[in-house]
């Protein structure tokens, strides 16, 4: 599918994204797959700096929901209300962060909601890999507050 | 009390702090004070970006523990392990976070373990302030697991 519409999103509005070189990797409607090479986000032990690894997880799922909304035919303000993060190993290279999939009725209960209230919410979690470890675990909390 | 090595830490070892021109405002040997202008952490709501608020209230807990551990005699390799953070209200200006002040006895006892074992955790939270109202409230568990 496609995610254009993120990259454009982030070139135009998230100077912080765009420093670490954030693009989308893929998308294919369930699932948002983030990229962003290790240089810029770098710490003193030559791993990924903490700070980078949840921008890199805040925004696979805010991408996530921004992506289904544009699917669903809004320009969406989203925000992203509270969040936890467990770091559980270092990540020695390229950052990829993908978002997890949740069932459909979630996305149905959140754009029903929308049309009801103009307003919605979602929990979304998202995974850093790393050698097929899991080495960054993350759960967000999202909501659209209205529509450009 | 001099914060000098944190801001050179920042310089020789982050550059995403550094786009985000975090500097020390304030170390008193209690509490730290980070700062960071508007601009590099801009969002499409012109408010600052989720995941740069998450990066300066990581910082102030994760450079409390480095000053500390500088005022100790030790260079020391820290990590955050995990963290939770709320978004209360949007930051619309300068972003100045804080790390909260905790009893010595944690202090002391962070420092006994870590002659002990060679390792030691704490928990610290930070707040980011807007007109006198916590914007965002955060707190995470940091480790030294070694020094240089």
């Amino acid at each position: 599918m496609d995610s254009g519409a993120l990259d454009i999103f982030i070139a135009k509005h998230l100077p912080t994204a765009q420093h670490m070189q954030i693009s989308v990797d893929d998308y294919d409607g369930f699932s948002l797959r983030l990229h962003a090479p290790l240089a810029p986000s770098i710490n003193d032990k030559l791993t990924a700096f903490g700070g980078s690894l949840y921008v890199m997880a805040v925004m696979a799922c805010w991408g996530m929901v921004y992506m289904r909304c544009v699917d669903y035919g809004l320009d969406p303000d989203i925000v992203v209300a509270e969040a936890s993060i467990k770091y559980l190993k270092p990540v020695t290279g390229d950052i990829v962060s993908s978002s997890l999939v949740v069932e459909e009725k979630h996305w149905e209960h959140f754009f029903d909601r929308f049309e009801e209230r103009g307003k919605a919410k979602i929990n979304l979690c998202s995974e850093i890999i790393v050698n097929e470890d899991v080495a960054v675990r993350f759960e967000g909390l999202y909501a659209i507050i209205g529509v450009k």
